[in-house]
This record gives structure tokens, sequence and C-alpha cells, in this order.
């Protein structure tokens, strides 16, 4: 006879978040046309849009070896996602109006709560299973109404790089999965000089994948 | 715009199937005491248990990377699981009667209902959240049963090795991920000479995990 066992307490996640080999994540210069910026680093996901897991793929045939037990893992559990601004859209500043929904279009992959954090908060919509929430507030802050919105799952930290890197600064992450894709940016938005870095505050496991990025796992 | 992607058909899969060096996923003589017979191959298994999603995993401290993910992938999409009675329990013949449930106590792992092939049926009973039923069919048929059990998601087929070896056989699978630990045994049930075997009718593709084992995904 075994007991059931207890739920785990929720974690704080980074889930398919990718960099280059000189750990870029972004370029600079985000624009409608360029969501990623400037180099383009959209090269950086093609790992996952080869996956038949891939949220936004139509055509069947995608892999489903590592990369896709990877990429389908992206909703297991979670109950919130947190993201920057940039990740939500290229609009700087006060919104003009409340046109902008994101780039998902009208279906976005996300099916939780997910909570934009923006000095220029506006006001909640929905799209399909997803419902889009403006908080103006601190890392901790903005974890703590995910949390309560998770109802007991996991956090997913979505991005971008920025975000990633404040969620981390203030020691704020239980688990993360980053995908280094192999190629080299130079100039852009950097979540490290080096995975080892992070070693002194997580375990850090990392496995070449046969598509030819390394996934790196980290947790506490 | 992107229309909602429309749901992809139900799939026959095989997961977190564990084999030595040389092929062998259960020994002979199984017993009460020995549940994968004798030599005693859960050393096949010790990957899995160390790992934090390990559904028997009564203490905090597993690890979560690469076969993290791998073990908690065995609920995803699954609706409904076929498994030998060999799997199900060390009686072999007639049931004398019905107190055998299963190795698995008051909460087994699998949480949808559970299809026991044998030659003996007997009634059909519930441990939390799992039903076990008892068929006696062809690998064709049962899956019939299993599909529509599982309403649109996918069946899996939990082993043991004779099991699995006549739903390959019957070229029912479509896909499959078996974990080669690094051992030798030598005598024992074979799942296959060489997972290369395969790949007349899978995609295959190995990675070698830091704990020792390779994992092989086969897909069509």
């Amino acid at each position: 006879m075994t007991a059931p066992r207890p739920p785990r307490p929720p974690r704080v996640r980074v889930h398919n978040f990718a960099v280059s080999l000189d750990g870029v994540g972004a370029g600079r210069n985000q624009t409608l046309e360029r969501p990623f910026g400037d180099p383009d680093p959209s090269l950086l996901m093609s790992w996952a849009g080869a996956t038949d897991s891939w949220p936004n793929r139509t055509e069947p045939g995608g892999s489903r070896g590592l990369d896709d037990h990877i990429v389908r893992d992206f909703t297991h559990n979670i109950g919130a996602e947190i993201m920057g601004r940039n990740k939500f859209g290229p609009v700087r500043g006060p919104w003009p109006d409340e046109d902008w929904k994101g780039w998902w279009g009208d279906d976005p992959p996300f099916r939780t709560p997910v909570f934009v954090l923006t000095h220029h908060p506006r006001p909640s919509f929905s799209l399909s299973d997803t419902t889009f929430h403006f908080l103006d507030a601190a890392p901790r802050d903005a974890l703590a109404v995910a949390l309560e919105a998770a109802g007991g799952k996991d956090v997913r930290i979505g991005g971008g790089v920025s975000t990633v890197r404040q969620f981390l600064d203030a020691d704020l992450i239980d688990e993360m999965h980053v995908a280094v894709a192999p190629h080299q940016f130079g100039d852009g938005l950097r979540l490290w000089d080096s995975p080892t870095e992070l070693e002194d505050r997580f375990r850090h496991e990392s496995v070449p994948s046969p598509s030819g990025v390394v996934h790196h796992f980290f947790w506490r």
C-alpha cells in the first residue's frame, strides 16, 4: 500500500528558451517585421519548429525524438506565464490604442493567464483559452500574482532575455531549460556569458541533441 | 490570424520502456518478490527512479534534467494503457480469487483505464483514478477497445516485453521510447537484438543521457 504522493509546491520555470552559442537570446531594434530584432535570431528556434509538437505547425511530418519531447513539455503543469512587454509586442511607451494583441493570432499557445510586465498597464483581454493581464510590478510582486492565478501549478517565465535575467537576478527561478543553438550572434541581448556561471546556484546538465542544439537543464 | 490546430489522430505509444544493452526487458521466473524475474532487471529502471517525477518517489531531491523530462512525459496525452498479464502480476492460469490487484498499491500511477490482456478475464475494478479491465483479445481488437476508452487521446502499450513485441509484430505501434541501461543480462525476455532492426519501419534517434542510459526514440 502506498499513500498518494502529496502535490509538490509550485515552481517557477523557464522552458524552451533559446540562445546563441555566445548567449544572445534576442537582437536589438525589434520591429513588427522582426520580432526577435536585428541580427535576426529566429534561427534560435528552428529546432523547435521542426518538431511535431510545435504549436504553429500546420503540416504533418515533424520530428518526434528528443527535441519533440522537450517542446511538448512546454505546457506541462503550467498554470500561468509571466512575460516582458518586449515579448508581447514591438510597441514601446504608452499604448497608442489597444489594437495590439500579441504575435500569436486568435489562438495563442499559452492557454493560461499570461501576465505582461509593463509600466503602462491596460485592460485585460482574452483570446481563445489565453487571458492577457498587464502588470506594473517588480518580479517578486508579479510572481505572487501569477502564483495565485496558477492555482497550485507552476509559473513559466516566458522571456524575453531581460525578463529572464530580472527573475534570475532576483533569485526567483527554480528550474530552467535553455536550448543553445549552433550560431554565433556577437551583438544582441545576452542571457549569459556561459551557462556554467549559474552553477553556483543550480544543478546543471547539458545534453546535445541530434538536431544540433544543446539542451541545458538547471534545477535547485 | 491562425486557425486553431486540429487535434491530431490518437497514437499508439510505448513510453519509458527499459531494456539491457543486450535487449533484455524482463527476466524469467517472475515471482511476487521478483516482479521483473531472474536475473533481476530492476536495475533497468534505476535511471527513472532517480528523477523528481518518478511516481513512487517519496523523498525530495530527484534529478530534473533530461531523464526527468522523459519520465514526466509518461502521462502526456495518454487516455488508456494496454498491458500484458505478466506486467499486471505473477499469477498464471485461472485466477484462484480476485485478491491480486496489481503491484501498485492503492494509487496506481496510470490514472486512466488499463486493459490487461489475459485468457482468463475477471471483473473490472478501480483503485483511485485507475480502472483495470481484463480482455481476452488479439492486439488489434484490444487496441480498438482501448482507443474507444481513450476518448481521442493516445494509447500506451505498457509492456511487458511479450506484449510490446506482439504489438510491434502486428505493426500497431506509432511511437516508442526505450531506455537502454548500461548492463548486460544475457538471459531473459528480449525486445530486440539491436534497436537498428526497427529502422526499416521507424525513424530512429538515440540520445545518451548523463545518467548512463541511452534514450531511443522511434516514430513513423
